[in-house]
C-alpha cells in the first residue's frame, strides 16, 4: 500500500480525499499499487466534513502528516507560501513524494523544492498549480520534449474571463461584473490577486519554466492588472473585431524570455477569443507542432482534484516501478529576462482631442517621432470635442510608453482615454 | 547513445529524421542521453531527400533496420496494415521499443502489440497515431489517470472539417470544397477514407480504448459518411444555430460503449463547432475535470513529427533511467459495445411534405408510434410543396430508424430530404 497525506482539506482537499476514498480499487489497479490515505492535516477538527475518513487520520498538526513514517506521499493543498513551503521542504529531505496544487508557491520557490527532490530522488509533481484541470505541465515536459516552444499564451485566471465574458456580452461595467464574481463563489472578497494579475503571472512563470526550459520567477513577469477596463473598451474592441483578454503571453525573443500580464485584444477568430466564463486556456506554439490549444476549467474541486490525483496515481506507479518522473532540469537554468521596454507590442490609443484643423497632423507627428507607425486611426466627430481610436504596428514597449508621454503633452490632446496591448496578428 | 531506425521516410518520417539530426544536442540533453539515427529503410533510393543522412544509413529493406543490432528503438511511419504490423512483431520480439504513427494498425492490431511488448518488456508508444501533433493519448493515459472519463468526442480528420468549414463559410458545394481540398493537398486522390468516416474511427478506437480501459477496435465504431451534406443542410443548420461536423463520439452508457463516427450538428456556441479548416480538436468529459478539449494540427510532417520525437525522447528518459512507460493493461479488457440501434441520439429531419390539411397529424403520430417526441418544428410552406424542418428529443437510434421508414411510406410525404444526428444539448 502506498500511503497519502493530504495538507489541506479544502475545497481541493476534500475533492481529493473523497476520489481516494470512493475510487480506491479503480486507482489501485491503474497504479498497479494500492493507493490508501493516511493523514489529514486541517485547521479545525470542529468543522463538518463531507467525506467519511476515520477520526484517527485527522489533525490539525501538519508536522505530524510531514513527520508520519508511514506516508510516503505528501499532498499539499493548503496554499500560501508558508508554512507550505517549509512543510515541502521537511517532506522531501525525509525522502517523502511531494504533489502540490501550489502556483504561489512553485511560481517562487519551484527552483530550490525541485532541487531538494533531485538531492533526495524523490518527485515533486504540480499540473494543478497551473490552469486546474487542464493537463498541460505534463505535455509541455513529456509530449512535447521533442519540439521547440517559442510562445505559450494563456487565459489561466478564471475571475478575470468571468468578468470579461460578462462585460463582452451583457455590456456591464467592470464593477458590476466584480459584484456577480463575487455572489457566484468565483471572486474573493478582496479580488486584487485575480484583477491585478498576480495570481496569472505565477501561473506564466511556471509555464515558462517549463516550455523555455529556464527558472523564470513572478517577478520575471510585466505585470498590469485589468481593473481599469471599460464598457466603452470593449464596445471599441468589438468594432474592431477584437475580444479583451486579460493574457498572460511569454515568448522567446532570439535567446531571452519576454513575458507579461495584461489586458489585451485578441482577433475575434482566434480560438482564445472563444474562451468564456470560468474556463482557462493555454495556447502553445511549437516550431514542430504549430498551434496548439488547452481548454478546460482552471479551478474548483473537481478539476484541480482530477489533476492532484493524477499525480499521485503517476508517483504510485513510479513507487512500483522503481522509476522517477521527468523533472526536466530547468530550474538550474537561470533564465535571461528581456528588458520590457525593449519588448516588441502593438497599442490600441484612444484620445480625446480637439476638433480643429492640424490635430491629426501633430498627434501622427508624435507617433512618427518615436518610431511607432500606425497601422489604423478612425476620428468619431463631435462638435468641440473629438475621438481618436488608433491601432499601432509593431514597436517597442518602450517607444510607444515615451509616445504616450509626449500625447498627453499636447496641447490638442485633451486626455489618453485609453490604451491596452492588441496582440496576435501577423506582426505578432 | 541510443540509436532509432526509421521504417518509412514520406512527409512525417523526413520531419522525424531531420529534428533528430538537426535537434540533436538539445534532444541528448532533455532525453539525458545522446540520440542518434542509425538505419532508415525507404521504397526507392532514388529519390532525393531533403535531410542530408549519410548514403550507408539508407536501405530499401525494411527487414535491415528491425534487425539491424545497434538499433534500440524502431519508428513506423510507412503506414498501411502490413508490412508495418510484421515489422513492429518482429522489433518488439528483439526488444526493441518501438514508435508508431500507424493509426490503422494500432486501431485494429494495437491490443496484440501492446501484449508483445509486454512480453518483451519494452515500450510501444503511439501519440502521433491520434489527431498528429495534438498531445491526447499520454494526457489521457497520465494526466487524466485519477479521473473518470465518461466521454470522449473529437473533430479527428483535418481533410473533412476543411471541406465543411468551406461549406460553411463559402456556401459552396461538397464537390467544389473537395476539389479545394485536393487542390491544396489535404485530400488523396480517393477520399473515401476521409469521406466515409474510415479514418476517424481508426482514431476513435484507439481513442475510446484509452479513456474506457478496454479494447476498442475500428469494427466496433459505428459509422456514417459525409459525401451526402448538401449546401441546404448547412444552411439549415446555421438557422438553427448548429455547425455540421464530421464527429467521432464515444461514450459510456453504463457499462457499456456507444462510439459512432458521424456528420451530426453542434451548437454555434460550442467550442467544437469553432474548429476550423484542418485543424483537430479532442473534447473530453469526465466526472472530476469537466469539460477539456485539446486542439491543433491533426497532420502533416511538422506537428506528428513532433509527437513521434516526443515519444522517441519518452524511450530514450526509459533506457537511460532503466523504466518503462505507463502501458495501460487496456488491450487485455474486452470492451463491451452497446447494439448501435439501443444507442441514444436526436435527429434533424427535413421532409419534402404535400401542402394539405392532416399532413402534420399524419406525420406527428408516426413519431409518436414510435415513442419518438418532437422537440421543434418548422414548416416553409409553398403551393403543392412544403418543407418540414424538425427536431426530435433524444430517443433511441431503432426509434428513429422505425420512424423514418414509416414516414417515407406515408402519401403525404414526398421525400425524406435530409437527417442527421444532432449532438450536445441538454439531453445529450
Amino acid at each position: 500500500v502506498i500511503r497519502v497525506g493530504l495538507l489541506g482539506c479544502g475545497t481541493v482537499g476534500s475533492a481529493v480525499a473523497d476520489t481516494l476514498v470512493r475510487r480506491r480499487a479503480e486507482l489501485g489497479e491503474r497504479a498497479g499499487v494500492d493507493i490508501g490515505l493516511s493523514r489529514i492535516a486541517v485547521r479545525s477538527l470542529a468543522k463538518s466534513r463531507s467525506v467519511s475518513i476515520a477520526a484517527h487520520k485527522w489533525t490539525t498538526d501538519p508536522w505530524e502528516v510531514v513527520q508520519d513514517p508511514d506516508t510516503q506521499v505528501v499532498v499539499e493543498v493548503m496554499g500560501g507560501l508558508e508554512p507550505a513551503c517549509d512543510l515541502i521542504r521537511a517532506a522531501l529531505r525525509r525522502g517523502k513524494h511531494v504533489v502540490t496544487a501550489n502556483k504561489e508557491l512553485m511560481a517562487d520557490l519551484g527552483g530550490e523544492l525541485l532541487a531538494e527532490a533531485d538531492e533526495a530522488g524523490t518527485d515533486l509533481l504540480f499540473e494543478a498549480s497551473v490552469a486546474g484541470g487542464i493537463p498541460i505541465i505534463r505535455p509541455l515536459k513529456e509530449s512535447l520534449a521533442g519540439d521547440r516552444i517559442f510562445r505559450v499564451m494563456g487565459i489561466v485566471n478564471g475571475t478575470t474571463n468571468f468578468i470579461l465574458t460578462r462585460m463582452s456580452e451583457e455590456g456591464c461595467s467592470f464593477a458590476e461584473a466584480l459584484e456577480e464574481a463575487r455572489r457566484l463563489g468565483y471572486s474573493e472578497l478582496d479580488p486584487s490577486a485575480d484583477v491585478e494579475g498576480f495570481d496569472a503571472a505565477a501561473k506564466l512563470a511556471i509555464l515558462s519554466s517549463i516550455a523555455f526550459d529556464a527558472r523564470v520567477v513572478s517577478g520575471d513577469i510585466t505585470r498590469e492588472g485589468m481593473g481599469h477596463i471599460t464598457a466603452e473598451d470593449i464596445r471599441s474592441a468589438h468594432d474592431l473585431g477584437y475580444e479583451i483578454k486579460l493574457l498572460a503571453v511569454a515568448e522567446l525573443e532570439g535567446e531571452e524570455i519576454a513575458a507579461r500580464v495584461s489586458p489585451a485584444m485578441r482577433p475575434q477568430t482566434h480560438p482564445l477569443a472563444a474562451v468564456r466564463d470560468v474556463f482557462n486556456a493555454v495556447f502553445v506554439e511549437g516550431t514542430g507542432v504549430g498551434e496548439l490549444m488547452f481548454l478546460g476549467r482552471g479551478a474548483g474541486g473537481g478539476p484541480t482534484g482530477s489533476a492532484v490525483v493524477g499525480d499521485i496515481v503517476e508517483i504510485a506507479r513510479n513507487i512500483a516501478s522503481g522509476s522517477r518522473s521527468v523533472g526536466g532540469g530547468w530550474y538550474r537554468r537561470p533564465a535571461s529576462i528581456k528588458n520590457p521596454d525593449d519588448a516588441v507590442a502593438r497599442y490600441y490609443v484612444v484620445l480625446s482631442v480637439l476638433d480643429q484643423p492640424g490635430v491629426l497632423a501633430a498627434i501622427a507627428s508624435v507617433f512618427a517621432h518615436h518610431g511607432v507607425s500606425i497601422a489604423s486611426v478612425r476620428q468619431e466627430g463631435r462638435r468641440e470635442e473629438a475621438t481618436l481610436v488608433l491601432i499601432t504596428h509593431a514597436a517597442s514597449e518602450g517607444a510607444h510608453v515615451a509616445t504616450f508621454k509626449d500625447l498627453v503633452a499636447l496641447d490638442v490632446v485633451k486626455s489618453l482615454r485609453s490604451k491596452m496591448r492588441v496582440v496576435g496578428t501577423d506582426e505578432g
